[in-house]
């Protein structure tokens, strides 16, 4: 098996947040993507070892926040290379809170969307989250940052924990 | 809600196939995305109308084609807007059989993915497919055609049976 194909699979990136105010994670996500049209929902891969996982399941809520390609490596990294149980994450950033309760990224990011957890499937070492989405909005007309831009002009690398670590 | 943010999600463009030679069906879809890295796995959301979820069913086996920018509009559409139950949508095209017996794209596609279905989660109007990848590889080095490209470059709409169709 030539593991290399699975580079050729399309990603964008967000900030996938959950939990309220005061009490809440944020990480990085790739794998972020519309499951049905009627209701809207949502697919969220998350690593049953991730902070942010614990909040999902204990308080039902999230939101995803796009990033735009303006998002640099240092604004990448506090969310996608930190871990949240000792760095506060969302220190000094830009946010305001959602109709959820989870805290909607407003700088480097061109969009959102919120919803509540309506389902998941365990898939080992990630659970499969499904979302219905409650609420969701354009920030800006900046450009979405695809995983390949992230990886070809950021330079941009995957932790351990991720969908899509190939190690 | 501002639904337009669901189209600030990245997706790939893939050829979802399933069933063994002269038994199967391919189908366009742009909801293809790794979940785990170990064991490598991935998620297809299928519509159930769709002739390819009964083979997802029936055969628990399925290959994903990558299809390359050079794909054009007729190419897609014979396998997105067409239903193989009165259309036969591999006649003509250029395809070998794959370990799991399901045809692999090998004409206007970069890369494929073979897997057998694993698990599954009922999300209303789809099926959420969990697959783990049984064998995978390069066909050459086209770049990989985004959801952005199809519907920017390629002026692509979506059919009212995807996931990440706007009515």
């Amino acid at each position: 098996m030539d593991a290399n194909a699975l580079h050729k699979l399309s990603y964008g990136m967000y900030v996938v947040a959950s939990g309220g105010p005061g009490d809440c994670n944020a990480q990085i996500a790739n794998t972020v993507f519309q499951i049905t049209s009627a209701p809207p929902a949502l697919g969220l891969s998350i690593n049953k070892l991730n902070y942010t996982h614990e909040f999902l399941e204990k308080s039902g809520v999230f939101s995803i926040s796009v990033l735009s390609e303006e998002a640099d490596m240092r604004f990448i990294g506090r969310f996608g290379f930190r871990c949240g149980r000792d760095f506060p994450k969302m220190e000094g950033v830009q946010f305001r809170t959602g109709v959820t309760g989870a805290p909607i990224i407003t700088e480097k990011t061109c969009a959102f969307l919120e919803g509540k957890v309506t389902g998941s499937l365990d898939c080992g070492t990630h659970t499969l989250f499904l979302g219905e989405v409650l609420e969701a909005g354009i920030l800006n007309e900046q450009p979405p940052m695809t995983y390949a831009h992230y990886h070809q002009v950021k330079n941009g690398k995957s932790p351990g924990t991720a969908p899509t670590y190939i190690g």
